[in-house]
């Protein structure tokens, strides 16, 4: 009855120098919540062997799937395919499916199979490719791990290849209701209704406007009967607030 | 000789789900790596204890500071501060110095001093408190983890309010090169660099502008003049590219 269970591992140097601000977390995170899998997790770490390796490890073994991003390209830094092979004792080398796509797609285009664009070739033993409709150079599934480029829109198109082969759940439903008070005037009734509905995660998020204080109440749960009747509760404790 | 490393630790549902995209991580990225703090790992993970716990020991255990985004507001959502404490089987409960802080505050703004509101109070013994010019509401340090507000103008105000009790190391330097070719094409050449220079990263980050494609190639280390001479290299081997 219970979603499967997912994590994120983002690959980059890039993103923990500051240089790069990832976006790609929160386009799986909308993708996944859609489909039924629940984001656990997600951990960033650098272009290093050792922690990409470590980090696929606990996070494939903790979860049903681990999805990452980053690190699959034509360049001496692109080191993660090679990574999550190490990580499952797998072989890796350039593999006959993927290079055919790629020297297919250098063909129609004109352009050169130099030994960088072939190491996007490399594959494990054992992977399944994930389908890049955007520039060919393939990403890959072995066992739980989901091998993803980090540029936004491979990325976004590889994550609508891959979740059609992977079974969802129930969506995770939510509901909000805008409640313009300080949050230090509504936390006691909410603590209240959130004991009511330990099935239900109930969310607390601050804003400020206007120099004004509020909160967007979030209701998130997988059964909609249950949403909609603590939706309805917290309504009556913040009469007269927008939905 | 090493800088002090860092790790980042988010902790929210929100993001997870991808109601909300996480701001913080770039904010606190680009402080750390102007101060001089290699930011090794970031981890985002649901505003669960048993995770908080978990994730608290062992990023303490395994860098030399932990800065939280997160979790210390009013509601019972609101988690992190107890859940710091307990990773360190301290103490916790409404602390003097904090209440007087929060007290202070709300007599004159007006504000009605409830339950959830002196929640913010709750510090752990030991802990030395973090200001918040924003909003009051403290932070606090317990041992090397850093325990900051998600909100993103409370967050980026307490951490140049811990900073300077931080010893840094060297910042980090980077420059970068555009070059207007595919990765495919300067992967050899770049691949070569990156070995004769080992103590730098050299990253190429690829890009696609109307239709053509390109990398911005960044170098970075602690050494600015190892740092210069390989940026001459660099400009030599894609000569006419824009720096």
């Amino acid at each position: 009855m219970t979603n499967p269970t997912a994590a994120m591992l983002v690959i980059g140097d890039e993103i923990l120098s500051g240089r790069t601000r990832d976006i790609n977390m929160n386009v799986l995170a909308k993708s996944l919540t859609a489909h039924g899998v629940d984001l656990c997790e997600a951990r960033v770490v650098s272009d290093d062997r050792d922690a990409i390796v470590t980090a696929v490890r606990a996070l494939s073994s903790a979860y049903d799937h681990v999805f990452t991003s980053g690190g699959i390209g034509p360049t001496h830094d692109d080191i993660t395919a090679d990574c999550v092979a190490a990580a499952f004792d797998a072989h890796i080398d350039i593999r006959d499916d993927a290079r055919d796509l790629l020297m297919a797609y250098f063909e129609r285009r004109g352009t050169e199979a130099t030994e960088g664009r072939m190491r996007m070739a490399r594959i494990p033993d054992g992977a399944t490719l994930i389908e890049n409709p955007v520039s060919i150079a393939p990403g890959f599934s072995l066992q739980n791990v989901h091998v993803m480029a980090g540029v936004p829109a491979v990325f976004e198109a590889m994550v609508a290849s891959v979740l059609p082969s992977i079974k969802g759940g129930a969506p995770l439903l939510s509901q909000s209701l805008r409640v313009d008070r300080p949050e230090g005037e509504i936390a006691g009734p909410l603590r209240i209704l959130a004991e009511e509905y330990p099935g239900l995660s109930i969310g607390s998020y601050p804003f400020q406007q206007n120099g004004a204080f509020g909160a967007n109440i979030v209701v998130r749960g997988h059964d909609g009967g249950e949403v909609d009747a603590a939706m309805v509760k917290l309504a009556a404790l913040f009469p007269g607030e927008t939905a």
